[in-house]
């Protein structure tokens, strides 16, 4: 069945939608700062090719350092971040999109005073 | 291997990336206003399993009515749109999410003065 889910508001200088979960992102409890996860698309919409994810990371804050057979779609929605990808570093802005390929190292640091908001789509079976 | 597309700038009210061909798309060469198509993951990007896409419909324009087995996951940039999907019809704007399952028939209509932009999300093999 087909859905929509509203764009409802911002909060936190993070975007949220209509009837989406919030759910919290904590790849690392020693240090890192307030993250957040809503599945946009996934088993509830019983997407079964694909999933769409919205992550936010508060400035200072990162998302965990991972490594897995699956691959990403990354779109940048607002604010800015330093992306380890392999052995390389990159800054990213809005409208960036980057491929991460299955077992590419990487890990997003938010960059300036503004959270980093991204789209992130995968495989639905990972 | 992973790829980067950063945005380069906005051309008639569309989003343009860096070395990301802009094609035509072109359902209904009978009146329908102007309609672009950029390829930001795909199988250059030897994405197998989900393929991004970004739209462009200037005003006055629309996408063709579609109906097929694959799904997408819809994701607003910028403007609004009327969307027809399967008996219903709803006014998207920033931010909205859809996801369309397979054999839903869907159609978007852009509203109002500015270009509707959107990221379209497929399986790779369909």
């Amino acid at each position: 069945m087909s859905t929509i889910h509203r764009l409802s508001d911002m909060e936190h200088g993070e975007l949220r939608w209509q009837h989406v979960a919030l759910r919290a992102y904590g790849p690392d409890n020693s240090g890192a700062e307030r993250a957040t996860r809503q599945i946009l698309i996934g088993t509830n919409e019983h997407s079964s090719h694909f999933h769409m994810r919205y992550f936010a990371v508060q400035p200072g804050g990162h998302t965990s350092l991972d490594q897995h057979p699956h691959d990403h779609g990354v779109y940048v929605l607002h604010g800015r971040a330093r992306l380890r990808l392999g052995d390389e570093e990159h800054e990213l802005g809005y409208g960036d999109v980057v491929y991460i390929s299955g077992t590419e190292v990487h890990q997003f640091f938010t960059l300036g005073d503004e959270p980093f908001g991204f789209l992130c789509v995968v495989p639905a079976n990972r």
